[in-house]
């Protein structure tokens, strides 16, 4: 039996079950097979090298489900920054239907897409930033607590406190993400104040992610210790699976070592290479603190209907089993 | 309705919310209120000068209540630890039936109390030190999250992820700790896997706390963004309302201080003579994240009876509403 919430009828999915927006990861082959298996799987545009490599991914995808998918534009600080008019152009030319943006100043791109009918999920990691986005008309908050993989923000507050101090001040629909990864969390986000949950590292550890079976088992085989924040420095913390790339990265930045030469530390090795090779120790892993909840790498359609049929049990049974 | 749990079987009260062993805090005044609302309220035996001067405090809980209440222990690393055996002695003598024991190496502790059939949670931040305290007897875990006052360990584990890891490890019922204040949180933890939550900050916003209404303004007035991790450089972290003096330790140990400057800073300043003045500004004033949640000063009856009926209407209507 599914579950219904605000988010599900906005978006039109079966399980109110999110794929977060994942660098290399979020292709179609996961996108589709999250979509089909009821939740809303995510490309992610800036893992194609053009806009015209996005638009043929996103009929790819459309070849492979004909359920509801979005796309992911996460907008970070870069030197070079990808032209992202020209990934937003191909988004909307595509007809896609639903945007996670993501990231800083996101309001010329929620603009256009709303102008375009888009749905629009907006990911942020602080309450006054998802207050903003709620005035730009976004439709969906995704608030991003200390737990996540890729980046937390810089104030340090995870889910538990974050979700309802969101819900406190936001109408639109909350998705929790950061730490999600079984049926006891969509159960206990639901009762914070979510009415879904996003889930990246999770997604990463299942048959169809089109990473490496050794990046899926060092998500398996890792507890909830086993992350790093980096680059906090530069104020654009990311969390990453602990290996001897970011325990480097993390002593080169308390020692004061110049900027290049921590950008030399990961040059090369941000990740796409070690995802093909499931090589974990000479790239850098994005992977958050919920690898001590993941045990198994089955199929998105298990994981999916496994972690709806828990938070169910929990719902319909734990919990009013307590009241008496 | 009142909620059960193993939880409020083995501690014979009628809602699973404790009160937080707080130093200067836990004194009879706040845990009489808190045990005669319904949960457990504590006793901090090391608020206490002399173990006699906790006999004394015991004494006085047990003319303020006739339900239960316990003491905690608190086992700190210290250059002049405090002769806790005797303490401990004086827990014993007189005739307390639960006690929570927290920090490090509670082997000695724990086999004494449980010798004397005492009902002993133990509290600590990681599954590891749960696991070995179990196996010691312990009877109620209770797990804290990096979300908490005081001491959140060097593991940074919130609870969202760190209470479904100890439930899959622990067999004794788990009691959630750090960051609860209302009853999302409640319900969130029950969903997790615990069976009741632990309050420390939540429960300092009280009528009945013995501290100044300038302390209590300070928890209501601030967010989820005014706490600061200090000591950190010396593997002792405490979560404290963000301040000057938090400032200053926080910029000492970055700068790599000696210990002794940064002692100075603190020195005299660590929270007593604050808590009662109310000066929130030239002492360290220990609070959680919760502050974010933290919106009134209810008594303990009305703060308590608040987070069960909002509990138990997410568990009997918002949840159930979920399901279609």
């Amino acid at each position: 039996m599914p579950l219904h919430t605000r988010i599900t009828q906005k978006l039109g999915i079966a399980h109110p079950i999110v794929q977060g927006g994942m660098m290399w990861v979020g292709t179609a082959a996961l996108a589709s097979a999250v979509s089909n298996a009821g939740g809303l799987g995510i490309i992610t545009a800036l893992t194609f090298p053009t806009p015209d490599a996005l638009r043929r991914e996103i009929e790819r995808c459309r070849a492979m489900t004909d359920k509801p998918f979005g796309v992911n534009l996460t907008l970070l600080p870069s030197l070079n920054p990808p032209p992202y008019a020209e990934f937003r152009r191909a988004i909307i030319d595509s007809g896609v239907t639903i945007v996670e943006t993501a990231g800083h100043n996101p309001r010329e791109h929620v603009e256009d897409f709303k102008g375009h009918g888009i749905t629009v999920l907006h990911k942020c990691t602080a309450v006054r930033h998802a207050l903003s986005a709620e005035r730009m008309g976004v439709d969906i908050i995704s608030i991003d607590g200390f737990e996540c993989a890729g980046h937390p923000g810089e104030e340090d507050i995870p889910g538990l406190i974050l979700i309802p101090a969101a819900a406190d001040h936001i109408k639109v629909p909350i998705l929790a993400s950061g730490g999600f990864g079984d049926g006891r969390g969509l159960a206990a986000a639901l009762a914070l104040g979510a009415e879904g949950i996003n889930m990246g590292t999770r997604f990463c550890a299942t048959v169809e992610a089109p990473i490496h079976d050794g990046i899926k088992r060092f998500m398996v085989e890792n507890d909830e210790r086993q992350t790093d924040l980096i680059f906090r420095s530069y104020r654009n913390t990311a969390r990453v699976g602990r290996n001897a790339i970011s325990q480097a990265v993390r002593a080169a930045e308390a020692a004061g070592e110049p900027f290049e030469a921590i950008a030399a530390l990961v040059k090369g090795a941000r990740g796409r290479e070690g995802l093909a090779t499931g090589d974990t120790e000479h790239g850098v892993v994005t992977a958050g603190m919920v690898m001590g909840l993941i045990h198994d790498i089955p199929t998105c359609r298990v994981l999916i209907e496994r972690i709806v049929a828990d938070a169910e049990a929990i719902i319909r049974s734990r919990l009013p089993g307590m009241l008496v």
